[in-house]
C-alpha cells in the first residue's frame, strides 16, 4: 500500500471542504464551469511530498479528519424504519402546488407538477399531477367493478382479479390536462414553471388494451362511441370514439410499477395516450358502448375550446406538440456565467418527437437542439444544448415539431385560429425573458 | 337522448354488483378466463326490451342506484392534503422487506424489493431495495462536496451545484447485489420472490458521466483505478478500473424524476451500470485516482467469491445474465384454471436481452417467451408467455441469453464451476414448483 499515492492528505482536503462549507472564497479556475468548482490544485503542490496517502488514513478509521461532517462520524438509522421510502427532508420543497384562486373548492382543483425539479423523463408518483372534480375517493378495491356494457353482445363486469388476469402491456406516456397554460390565452402571466406547464406528467403505465375487453364483450356493429364513468363522487364521464378504443386506449391499473395512487385513479383508470388528461376517466366503474357521443356535463360545460365567433369546437381530444425549456425557468435562473446547459421537455399526442429547435432572440432564428435519452411515442422527451451565458439578455424560445411534421406554433398564430376565450390546448411556443442578472421571466412575444 | 342505449339500467348492474362484492356466486362463461369475469348477460336480457339507458339515470344524480358504493355517494379528499403523494392504504402490504437473520445489525442489513408486486420496468423509489453498511446518513446537500485528488493533474472539489450544472444524461439501468439469491448457493429455500431476487431494481437514474470528471481533473498516465468512498459513517469503499469510470459511470443525483432518496446515496452516488452493486458507492464523497487497486475491507473480507477450492475471485463486477419468473411465484400463485400470462423479468450487466426461453418440465423442453414493453442495455426486460394452466404440476423456469450469446446457466453448472461456498453471483436458472391447487414453491433441481 506504500507508495499508490502521493497527493494532499484526506485531513487537509477535509479541512479545505470544511472552509468551504463555511463560505471560504477560493479561485475559480476552471474554464468549463466558471463559478463553482474548486480547485484544490495550490494545497495539493504544497503538501505533494510529505502527505500521507489519503486511502491510508481512511483505512484507519481512527484517524478521522477534525472536520469530517457529522454523518461520517456516526451511524445513520437501520432498515427497519423504512416500510415505503420518502424523499429526503432536504427536498421537502420539491411538492405539487396548487393556485388557490384557480377553482373555487379544493375537492374540484388540480395540483401541479414541479417541472423545474424533475430530470429525465420519468415524473415519480408522488410528483404526478392532480386534477378531480369531486375529491380523491378512497376505494377498496376487492369491492370496486369494472362495467361494460350498452351496445355489446355479452355485458360484462369485472373485478380487479379478473383484470389483472389479463396478458398486461407497460408504456411510457405523457400524462396532460388540456388546460395546462390556459390562464395565458388572455395574457396572464404565472411567473413560475410549475404553474404554466405543470399539469403535465409523464409515468410508465400497465394495463390491458381495452381493445381486448371489447372483443370479450363484442361490439355490435352500430357501437361507434364509448361513454366512460369515474366511480368517484363526480362520476366524471367522457365519450370516447370507438376507433380510439380500440386503438392505443388501455385500462390501466400501475404507473410506474406499482399499482395507482389514489389521485391517478386507484385502482383503476382509462388511459387514452396523447389525449388530454380528462378523456383518461379515472377510478374507472363503467364503460357504454353507443352509436353516438353523449354530451355529457364535462364534455360541454367544460373541455370545449370556445373560439373569438362565440361558438365551440368540442372533442378536441389531442395534446398537439409542444415544448418547455426547464432550465432556466423562473425557478432555475442563471447562477453565474460560462457553460450552461439549456435543457427542456417536448411532447407530441401524435407520436414521437422529431426535432426541438431554441432561439435566444424570441424567434428570429433558431439554433437544433439535441434530443438526448428516449424517444418515445407520446412520452415526454428531453432535449439540450449546451451554450455560454455571459451576462447577455435573452428571449429563450423552445419550439418542438413531431414525427407527422407538425410544428409548434406561435402564440400569435394560435391566436388568429383561436381567438383568446379558450381555456385548452394553449401549446404555443413559450417565452423566457433571461436578464442580464441571469433571472428568467415569464413574457408573451407577438 | 332517448334512444341510444338498450341494456341492463346502471340500478340493475349495481345491484348486481353489490351482490358480487357481497360473495355471490356467478356462472363462469367466458372462455378466456374460465374464472373470473362476471357475464351480465343473463340479466341483460330480461331487461334489455324496458331498461332505462345507464347513461340517462347516471346523468340524473338525483337517480343513484341504492347500492352505490359509499365513495360514488360523497366527495373525496381536496387537494391540500397531498404535499407529496403516497400509495392507496390498500397497498400498505407492497413494502421493501428484510430478513431478520440475514444480518447483524438493522444499520448493516439489507430490505428488498417487492417483485411479485412490481409491473413494467421502473421500480417506484418508495421500493427500491436498500443495502447499505452503517445506516442511512441524513446529509444536508449544501454542504456536501465530492473530492476528486490523487493521479490528477487537478486535484477537484465538487459542490451539488457543480455537478448539477454539467450536462446531464437520464439512463434506464438495472441495480443489484450481488448478494441476490445467494442463500441458496449451500441449498437455503426462501419461499418468497421478495427474498429470492427482491435485491434488484430499476430506476431512470440521472447524472454527469464520471468520465467528463475526471477528464476535468486530467488524469496522470499512471492512472488505472478509482477508489469511490462514501461520506457515511461505513465510508463504503471500492476500486473501481479506470476503464469502468471511462466508460459508462455515471455520477448520480436522482432516481425516477427526482434527487436521490436517502437510502439510495442522497445526494449524490457513483452508478456503475451493470456490475455488482456495492461498486455503486452511495453519499459518494471521494474519488481518488491510483495505479493499483486498494483492496479495501469491502473488497476483501466481502464481494469476492469464495470458490470450491478456498481461494477467492476477487473483482468479479458484472451481473451476469440472471431472469426469473414473477407470475406465478410464491406469493403469486395460480387462482383457478384457464388462460394465464406467465410473466417475468430478465436482465443482463453485459448489455440487452436477447431471448427468454421457458421451461414448464424443470428444463427438458424450452418455449420461447415474448419479451415486451422496451428492451433496453443492463435494464429488467419483462418477457411474457400466454398458456392454460388446468391443474397440472409444473416446474417452471426461465432461461435468458443476453446479446453476447451468454445463455444463463443451470444451478449445476455454477456450481461445478463455483462450488457452493459463495455468497455471490448466483445468477442460475430459478425453479418455481406449481402444484396441482395453483401453489408455487421454491424449490433447486439438479
Amino acid at each position: 500500500m506504500g507508495n499508490i499515492i502521493k497527493g494532499p492528505s484526506t485531513r487537509e482536503l477535509m479541512q479545505q471542504l470544511a472552509s468551504e462549507s463555511e463560505g471560504m472564497t477560493v479561485n475559480d479556475r476552471r474554464d468549463f464551469l466558471r463559478k463553482g468548482i474548486a480547485a484544490v490544485g495550490g494545497m495539493a503542490a504544497a503538501t505533494v511530498a510529505g502527505g500521507v496517502s489519503a486511502a491510508d488514513s481512511m483505512i484507519n478509521t481512527g484517524n478521522l479528519p477534525p472536520n469530517e461532517p457529522s454523518w461520517g462520524r456516526m451511524l445513520g438509522h437501520g432498515v427497519i424504519e423504512y416500510p415505503y421510502g420518502q424523499p429526503s427532508k432536504f427536498e421537502s420543497h420539491v411538492v405539487r402546488r396548487t393556485v388557490p384562486w384557480l377553482t373555487a373548492e379544493s375537492i374540484s382543483s388540480i395540483s401541479m407538477t414541479p417541472l423545474h425539479e424533475l430530470k429525465g423523463i420519468i415524473t415519480p408518483n408522488g410528483l404526478v399531477f392532480e386534477r378531480y372534480h369531486g375529491g380523491v375517493p378512497t376505494i377498496n378495491p376487492e369491492e370496486h367493478r369494472l362495467i361494460i356494457h350498452g351496445l355489446v353482445e355479452r355485458p360484462l363486469i369485472f373485478t380487479m382479479e379478473d383484470l389483472m388476469r389479463f396478458p398486461s402491456v407497460s408504456v411510457i406516456k405523457f400524462l396532460e390536462c388540456p388546460a395546462n397554460g390556459g390562464m395565458e390565452w388572455r395574457g396572464t402571466q404565472m411567473e413560475a414553471l410549475q404553474f404554466t406547464h405543470g399539469m403535465l406528467s409523464c409515468c410508465e403505465w400497465t394495463g390491458v388494451p381495452l381493445k381486448v375487453l371489447l372483443e370479450e364483450a363484442g361490439v355490435k356493429p352500430e357501437g361507434k362511441w364509448v361513454l366512460a364513468e369515474g366511480a368517484d363522487g363526480a362520476h366524471m364521464s367522457r365519450s370516447i370514439p370507438l376507433e380510439k378504443c380500440l386503438d392505443d386506449a388501455l385500462i390501466v391499473y400501475a404507473q410506474n410499477g406499482e399499482m395507482l395512487r389514489p389521485e391517478q385513479g386507484y385502482p383503476v383508470r382509462l388511459m387514452n395516450p396523447g389525449w388530454e388528461g380528462n378523456t383518461s376517466i379515472k377510478w374507472l366503474r363503467r364503460l357504454e358502448v353507443g352509436d353516438k357521443p353523449w354530451y355529457h356535463r364535462e364534455e360541454t360545460s367544460k373541455y370545449t375550446d370556445l373560439m373569438a365567433d362565440g361558438r365551440a369546437r368540442k372533442f378536441t381530444f389531442v395534446q398537439e406538440c409542444n415544448s418547455v425549456i426547464t432550465s432556466p425557468c423562473p425557478e432555475n435562473p442563471i447562477k453565474g456565467s460560462g457553460m450552461i446547459e439549456i435543457e427542456g421537455i417536448a411532447w407530441s399526442g401524435r407520436g414521437k418527437i422529431k426535432q426541438v429547435d431554441i432561439s435566444f432572440d424570441g424567434g428570429v432564428s433558431w439554433t437544433p437542439a439535441n434530443l438526448k435519452g428516449l424517444v418515445l411515442e407520446k412520452a415526454l422527451t428531453r432535449f439540450s444544448l449546451v451554450t455560454k451565458w455571459d451576462g447577455q439578455p435573452w428571449l429563450l424560445q423552445a419550439r418542438a415539431i413531431d414525427e407527422t411534421g407538425y410544428v409548434q406554433p406561435t402564440l400569435k398564430q394560435l391566436r388568429e385560429v383561436r381567438g383568446v376565450e379558450s381555456i385548452y390546448h394553449k401549446n404555443a411556443i413559450h417565452t423566457w425573458q433571461v436578464s442580464n442578472t441571469g433571472e428568467v421571466k415569464n413574457v408573451q412575444v407577438s
